[in-house]
């Protein structure tokens, strides 16, 4: 595939802006951007390279002539639609749930396994924000010193949700500073000033599917079916950026030194781990940039060969959007 | 003792404040409350019991006539002012991280250790705010299932460091709003809507001492010198109660079922478990109120033996000033 012509579904969400934005920044070889969008977006108008391109009503003509298309508009319309694209002969960058733990889609973080994109069908699914930017850290330490275990907690910011969370958090901060009762539509609870110990729907084994995606989509992509992992997911007040403390147990010795000088290496991870001056990964550090930011490298003395990490990467960056478009760079010919 | 003569040290902080509520509301049998405070404090008065009490500026002679001083002011103020109570007679229950460790002084929680109390030589040591909430839990379930490892990673609120920085949370938020830079004085970094993985100072061995406290402390609570425990402190922007995201690993098998059943009936535990109906714990509702509530409850599938937990209370009340006066209860003849 050489200077595709590329469409964006979801063109006006959050992901999908990002997206727009990093083929812009990445300088993407295309030959034609389409931006694609709900009836809702009809009129709308987007720049891209300083051309103001509008926004078309997603349909299911919208792919005639398209090589390859970023899907970000939830799981509903991929399943809708990326079959015709696929049918109309574009390749499907798919940010949603739809197909990610289907066997015959490859699920890809560049910096892991790219080989797999080109395995393709037609259909290369974009892992959940939370798993890109914890495996990009986790597959070096593991080609390293062979992870054994797996224990993740979660602090995720709103943008995760969307624009009307993060409007809701907004709006609800405003309610408290007025005094009044804050609104909660997008999420069942406030999230102003509290935490919500659930993001997507419960499952019947208790985990709500957030906490299930990150055990299921970090064993197929490291191409390891049966590693041991568990998660709980955090919603926490902060607009963009997810947070992650991560506790690894290794088969092999590993010190904090070492393990800090492989990540130094590693592509697509930043070390910030500066304890002595106040330098970790944050959120608000992470915004609009690419790395998995990894910190707080230190040994965990409950278990033989274990380290506690804290990993922050921007949620529509790396975590959505840009390993988007890094997947679409893989096709290039 | 009976009917003591009550000093607070601290009265007008916000952990000070709610032991005088907790006080009143507990109906503490106390002869007399003395309310003493820092210079700043002088000439301020504070409501107890429907009367009007003055606020006094601690001095040396403060103690002269008190049975029982709770300290809640600060290391610095503990270890120079603790001596000079218990040598008027006082028993001191300290707030502060001054005697937790010192092997002569009890670490109390009286629904874990309540015995050790009364073995005070003139110091009881009330625990960190998340240690607290974590083994009145973790306490119930080790006796049963006896517990192997704890990794814990916690979501601290920002009324654990104090009214300043409550203030500073707020100030950040309608700085964010204005359209101006956020001022960060008592956190290094940025608060609102940022979560800093950094609670007190760091160590040499990579910890911060609030990690450090966690593990140290559960130890001594539980009586188990040597339990393996790992913990991450991070702040998050909340204003009251502390949530935790604790795994656990057993000797023995341990259903979810089981454990709830368990913890339905610990001292100080209410479980709040319900996910179909969005039922957790959560920050926002834990506020004013007494238990340590415990929801998420889930099997690990990573482990033998191992459960997730979700642990939140009220980091003013049972986290300090209501554990500390379950303490003094306990000293009552």
């Amino acid at each position: 595939m050489k200077e595709p012509r590329v469409a964006i579904v979801g063109a006006t969400g959050m992901v999908g802006q990002e997206m727009r934005q990093i083929l812009e920044q990445r300088e993407f070889p295309l030959a034609d951007l389409k931006l694609l969008a709900s009836e809702r977006s009809r009129g709308r108008t987007l720049e891209f390279r300083g051309e103001t391109l509008p926004v078309q009503v997603l349909d299911r003509g919208s792919f005639d002539g398209i090589d390859l298309s970023l899907f970000s508009a939830g799981t509903g319309i991929s399943k809708e639609f990326s079959p015709l694209a696929v049918k109309a002969g574009a390749v499907v960058i798919d940010n949603s749930n739809a197909f990610r733990m289907d066997p015959g889609v490859p699920l890809v973080v560049p910096e892991v396994n790219p080989g797999e994109a080109l395995k393709n069908k037609g259909v290369i699914s974009n892992p959940n924000c939370s798993t890109i930017q914890m495996v990009v850290v986790l597959n070096p330490l593991h080609k390293e010193f062979d992870i054994q275990r797996v224990v993740v907690s979660t602090y995720q910011s709103v943008s995760g949700t969307g624009k009307e969370a993060v409007e809701e958090l907004m709006q609800q901060v405003r309610a408290a500073e007025a005094g009044e009762a804050p609104v909660a539509e997008v999420y069942p609870h406030q999230i102003a000033y509290n935490c919500l110990p659930h993001i997507d729907v419960f499952l019947d084994n208790g985990y709500c599917r957030e906490e299930q995606k990150m055990i299921d989509e970090t064993r197929k992509i490291m191409g390891e079916p049966d590693l041991p992992i568990t998660a709980t997911a955090v919603r926490v007040p902060v607009l963009v950026g997810h947070g992650e403390s991560v506790n690894v147990q290794f088969a092999k010795p590993v010190e904090p030194e070492s393990a800090r000088a492989i990540l130094a290496k590693a592509p697509g991870v930043e070390v910030v781990d500066d304890p002595a001056n106040n330098l970790y990964p944050l959120a608000i550090d992470c915004q609009g940039n690419d790395p998995s930011y990894v910190g707080r490298i230190r040994k965990d003395f409950s278990a033989p060969n274990a380290l506690n990490l804290w990993i922050v990467s921007d949620n529509l960056r790396k975590g959505a959007a840009l390993n988007a478009v890094q997947i679409a760079e893989l096709l290039l010919g």
